[in-house]
């Protein structure tokens, strides 16, 4: 089938541009000691995650236990749950899982803690790897680094079907800061609680195998830092509107290339004035600003309903009625979610067409 | 089965808020001559479309072909598609929607006219209600008003199984116009420019048996118009949280409820500070703003991500981990289009679950 004839609004990816990324992020972290665990949040497909696995990664990270089970489902067979979970029917699905997969997860409470001895030890026999989140200025979830988090990680050691595997110090809010110094000072400062932490718990006498962190804005200063030895950045492998409008020049950062597309039909239009798509807020998450239009051109997306985008033409040639283009999403996550299927195409024709089991898989 | 059973994020119907407000809307056009056809792109959902119809809708609207079968799928019998439709594969499925149930649709160029002919004579014998959809101030779609409009009625009256039903004029960007005064003065050019236009059609002997629009934000100005003859609106149903923003007073809109919630887990907390809910970017659309708690309280959902709302306490005492809380969305649409039930729940029991088939139809 071609991309032509593929009807819209559709989510596409751009498999040379995917895999372009996929071999970039392997080799720009090829001196790196530790491991790639990259984020599955961002493409909720179980296919993806074991493409990034195939090229290195030693597993994956999602946030919720829906999503773990839809990747597990999926065949990937090491997940960390890089976040909380709390609730009685979660925590038991968290257990679940444990029993068939390789599962880690994250506390910041000593009541998640005991939740999750009393439903592994329900489960069955197996050990569940938790670590202890600490908050390296993301001011979102962790504890504080420090005394804080040994008091958590001695607490997860003394649980017979947990066992402390170490820190993660995600900086969520670093990520979109613009400019490349911003970025690897906040990281600089992320790494110095997490390396003191991991020293106060060798101090008392615990093992700290493991911190984990970073995203697609800030990876390798992770890498670099001699703290960190699990990456978790997801978005390299769409790069969205959002972190492409990251200051990159002097990062060291690879020319990872959007491979993400709306794909989109002019269903209305003024001419010399506007087009209008019929891609809009079910299509396209916009909370990280609008779409982009893949094409040079002077013509932008300026406005967004639910089921409209409307573009400008700026002086750009009318667009004619049935016109189909690609729009590059503000924030590939969110815009996933809405989505029940890649549409995969090399040299404008349908290639593979991936379903995104983890759609909508938000508890 | 318990409210506070029901696990999160989930999405919310409060029954008497809902039926409070199918009530208020009925009364409050009880003088109104002409009909109601609530907007179905707010709820997606047949159950609701069916409920609005008992309370004395004629039908309702959608936006996209994919959600008129959704809808005629769970026993409507009569839709209006209030946009344009383009591409082959999509009018295919209009015209075979046509032939099993009352199906009108908005056009804004001749080749939509063609296009539908066609596929309508491949189809069966059924004729299609069209209508002509003026730009009455939105600046999205529809033709200029006046005889841009009579030239493509006058077409449509042409075709043979195409019937030329009358006018769309919605003046979308209209309703959350916050002053009641602008939304008023913006409804009465509205209504000015489309009763101009429904007096030309007179008077180039084009009967016009129609003019549809209106919004939650401004329906009882399009009723009190002398032109409108049909009200479009759809948010009242729920009441988000933009809608709420709008100023109300000596509106004359009656006192619509929210009914609508995001039921969320405190699920990470720091003590006197911050309470970090389970539900975030794809549970509850942020294009209209975060949003609200609906209990009475000084803390406020301050930032959003994925999977995560940060509540900031502002003095509140702190939240129990694990407590469960509603939120009200800031934009009710896009937020429904994230989920694939409703829980309706009456004195914090669960009393039904209503599936949203229109969930995801965007094409």
């Amino acid at each position: 089938m071609l991309l032509a004839e593929v009807d819209t609004p559709a989510l596409l990816i751009d498999l040379d541009a995917f895999e372009t990324n996929l071999r970039l992020m392997q080799e720009s972290i090829a001196d790196f000691a530790g491991q790639l665990r990259p984020h599955a949040k961002t493409h909720k497909c179980p296919t993806i995650a074991l493409a990034q696995i195939a090229h290195g990664a030693v597993g994956v990270c999602c946030q919720k236990v829906s999503e773990a089970e839809a990747l597990v489902d999926g065949g990937v067979g090491d997940v960390l749950i890089s976040n909380q979970v709390v609730g009685a029917k979660k925590v038991a699905r968290v257990a679940a899982v444990a029993q068939r997969a390789r599962l880690s997860i994250c506390v910041d409470d000593p009541a998640q803690v005991t939740a999750l001895e009393e439903a592994m030890a329900r489960a069955g026999n197996a050990t569940l790897d938790v670590l202890v989140e600490i908050d390296v200025g993301a001011k979102r979830c962790g504890v504080a680094p420090g005394e804080p988090a040994v008091r958590l990680a001695k607490l997860i050691g003394e649980k017979q079907h947990l066992r402390f595997a170490g820190l993660q110090a995600y900086h969520g809010s670093a990520q979109h800061r613009r400019s490349v110094e911003e970025r690897r000072a906040a990281i600089a400062s992320a790494a110095e609680l997490a390396g003191q932490t991991r020293d106060l718990l060798h101090a008392a006498g615990i093992d700290c195998p493991k911190v984990t962190g970073g995203g697609t804005g800030t990876f390798l200063f992770e890498a670099g830092s001699d703290v960190y030895n699990e990456l978790q950045a997801g978005s390299y492998v769409f790069m969205d509107a959002d972190y492409a409008a990251n200051e990159w020049a002097d990062s060291g950062q690879p020319p990872f290339q959007h491979s993400l597309f709306v794909w989109t039909t002019v269903m209305s239009r003024t001419p010399g004035v506007r087009a209008v798509v019929d891609a809009g807020l079910k299509s396209s998450s916009v909370d990280s600003g609008l779409p982009k239009l893949a094409d040079e051109t002077p013509a932008a997306y300026v406005n967004v309903s639910d089921e409209h985008g409307v573009i400008a033409l700026n002086g750009a040639p009318d667009y004619p009625l049935g016109h189909k283009l690609k729009l590059i999403p503000g924030h590939c996550d969110p815009t996933v979610n809405m989505h029940d299927h890649f549409i995969c195409i090399r040299n404008d024709r349908v290639e593979a067409i991936w379903p995104i089991t983890g759609r909508g898989c938000a508890w």
